[in-house]
């Protein structure tokens, strides 16, 4: 079997600064993480994209259970005139509905939508549930399927259907709401940053951006290798509207009939897209240790038949030992060369490569290879002796290295524009940095003129005072960060 | 607050004896394990609920992933043409179809259906990615959501819309496909028996019982606490069915075009209505200990002020130990007494009950209550030092306790009639087990003059030889077991 590292013309993917969106469309379908399903706009997620997935979930849900939330259930059909209850949402959300008209082949009474999100339902729940202060906080999430009719879908990114948690909460104060608003924030941004390795931005949605149905939304935004924006996680803080449209009410401690004050929280199968376009370079993919679904792959080496019983022997003992604490997988594929599977699993984003020959089985060694440092740079012999501490240093120094990557790369790629018309300049190859009145007019003018929408409004508008409209010049309290988005 | 351990009346239950449909009902939503839906025949799984389904969840899963199984995500909507690629499928399905007509405010070319069952649109995905004997078996399993329009409905049993897995896979013989199944039903027996301390049996269904679109179908098979039957989980050899209908296909070695052989295991929320009626009582719930949400329940008790704040110390430090190892929930309440908790926690069927005062505190001792034996006989009084063990201990003796009262239970209540008459008694309040021809003419008589129906055909046919039908008197090879059945 020889060893040869060439990549063939066939196996290349579209370089990410040619079509950045023909790129992500072929990393993603020859990775194996998701492909498209017989019904237009749908996906499947194949394994290798639910393991990605589920290492997702399990991150957050972890953080959800510490913070005092709970799993439940909830249905997938929602009578439509639930939807009708609250203005501004059944206005946000009617265009994209999919509508169930017949069951048990008769024609429904009443259609039911399939719940594109789920406030109505679960509020329609909890007034049931909730009688008195005592009962106060609920405090409860969902894992589960959406469907929302997008027109311009595509893997990960926008589907028809989609998975996510949604976390729907209901409190005795606006302050209670508030707090936990931005705390599931919060929660968000710890995850992109700690493990998905992405650096985000945590503020406030503009009144046009926000949730239908919100008093104010507050998102994740993070920056895609192409410059553009990606909202990978929203927390809502959606006041009494929920609350009077569904009769949420408490008795207080003074025996008083109040109405709830609610919050809702989601973040999608959308954060692939994001893990995919932050990390992924011209060989692919590059999944961040701590939700890569496997960490390590090991290829053995061999030439002759003598060799490779003694490679795979001592391959499958080094598997063994570090499955005890890594996610491994064995490629002792014999159909393909290991150049092939090199460049395969480069593709497929797995962080460390663990190549071991017959000079490495006599000498008691193995190669380790980093994906996030190409060529030798990132290649090392080291000792089977310890290797499985050699293992977690390299992994947690390769975390650190992505997340320090995509910083790096995110603020050389924000801009302080000092006038419109630099902004105009810098919103076409990056993030502007500016401040706005919070005038409605101005930021339509922005969407219009450049494509360039307004992403947050940072919670943390760091020293700087008040300023003035890169639009119109008039006064403006904040800034906040303009750039194309997903 | 003072110690009462009265029952109220408004709490009880009705008894088993005098209805146990009106018992179950009232148990599953007083417990909070589920409620209903404003959609008529779906259901809420409440926080109580989900956190025993999660249990379930990760009970089997990992059975499945030490099987080699991949998880992975296939779409909700399915066009309705697929339904109709396999003769049998679509009019065992066609009745139960909600069928979405409308997206994004236009009337779709094609209705699509809400998935009942997932082997379509799968077998269309695996004819796109199956190309040659390397890329054999595939072993798929899916969680999710699924919809059958169901006239009469039952929380848990028998909904709308219910939560299930899926397992799909493909192979290149009938032998592998045959192994595989048979795998999957012995995985759901193991689950069973020693997670869920049910007891079952492992047989074939009937054609007129069987799946419909597969060649055989195999079930895991239990006795309820009311005596009729439940089908836990089911496994499918579905041949080359689907394979046909998809045009599932490989080049073998020989690089010849064959069709695959396929399989299909389920197992759904209903689990969950069976766990409640094996091991239920009069005073509700009884949890088996590996899937209880909560394994103990901390109840501090205190009269005075001053004991208060020293019992709830020792009870934080007892939660904080035992939460190393266990479930476990301390409920410090002060609106309600220390007997109204002992009954609310019997009801929602927690396996320990760990009671807590100020002697107890004095001496360095605790109370342990087991749930399944009730009063004196079921209290231990065991010092604080070692209690971690102790616990470990009573949760494995209450595991094993279940178990043999539920097998005791069922196997008092397996009758052998020796004739057709003695049979219709029988199957009145309990199973039979007898031969039968095959002959669907038979079983139907048996259906139509008792409601029992042929449960399944044992793997285990025992050292029994072949005998005569029950119903005909004809030779018959197997024997079955028949009744009433959810």
């Amino acid at each position: 079997m020889p060893v040869e590292e060439n990549v063939t013309d066939e196996k290349k993917l579209t370089p990410r600064a040619q079509d950045f969106s023909a790129w992500y469309n072929e990393v993603v379908v020859r990775a194996e993480l998701a492909d498209y399903a017989p019904v237009r706009g749908c996906m499947v997620v194949r394994p290798y994209g639910t393991a990605l997935w589920e290492n997702c979930q399990q991150s957050l849900d972890r953080r959800f259970k510490e913070t005092g939330h709970q799993n439940a259930l909830f249905p997938l059909l929602i009578p439509m005139s639930f939807l009708q209850k609250e203005a501004q949402h059944v206005e946000g959300f009617a265009p994209e509905l999919a509508v169930v008209t017949h069951g048990g082949g008769k024609e429904l009474e009443e259609p039911l939508v399939v719940r594109p999100t789920s406030e109505t339902v679960i509020g329609y729940m909890y007034a049931k549930w909730i009688r008195s202060y005592r009962d106060l906080p609920i405090l409860i999430n969902q894992w589960g399927n959406v469907v929302r009719w997008e027109m311009r879908t595509r893997l990960f990114l926008r589907t028809l259907e989609f998975y996510w948690q949604e976390g729907h909460t209901a409190h005795a104060t606006y302050e209670e709401a508030q707090e936990e608003t931005i705390r599931m924030l919060n929660i968000y941004a710890d995850f992109a940053t700690n493990d998905a390795a992405i650096p985000v931005v945590t503020g406030r949605k503009s009144d046009a951006e926000k949730f239908a149905g919100a008093d104010a939304s507050y998102s994740i935004e993070a920056m895609m290798g192409n410059k553009w924006a990606l909202q990978a996680g929203t927390s809502h803080n959606l006041g009494q509207n929920f609350a009077k449209a569904f009769n949420i009410q408490y008795l207080d401690r003074n025996n008083e009939l109040q109405y709830c004050w609610t919050t809702s929280w989601g973040l999608s199968t959308r954060i692939i897209g994001g893990i995919i376009m932050v990390h992924g370079d011209d060989q692919g993919l590059k999944f961040p240790p701590k939700l890569a679904p496997y960490q390590v792959v090991i290829i053995p080496i061999w030439r002759t038949e003598d060799q490779k019983s003694t490679v795979l022997e001592a391959a499958e003992r080094l598997r063994r030992e570090l499955a005890e604490r890594f996610r491994v997988i064995l490629d002792a594929r014999e159909e393909v060369t290991p150049g092939w599977k090199f460049n395969e699993w480069e593709l497929r984003g797995v962080p460390l490569r663990l190549e071991i020959g017959p000079r490495d089985v006599e000498q008691g060694t193995a190669v380790l290879a980093r994906r996030d440092i190409p060529g030798k740079a990132g290649k090392s012999v080291v000792p089977v002796a310890g290797l499985s501490h050699a293992v977690g240093e390299l992994l947690d120094l390769i975390q650190a290295n992505l997340l320090a990557a995509a910083t790096a790369f995110r603020d050389a790629n924000i801009h302080e524009p000092k006038d419109y018309q630099e902004l105009k300049e810098v919103v076409a190859d990056g993030w502007a940095k500016a401040y706005w009145c919070g005038d409605p007019a101005c930021e339509a003018k922005i969407k219009d003129e450049t494509k360039a929408t307004s992403r947050n409004i940072p919670l943390d508008q760091g020293d700087a005072g008040p300023g003035s409209c890169i639009v119109c010049g008039r006064p403006a309290k904040e800034w906040a960060y303009w750039a194309r988005a997903y």
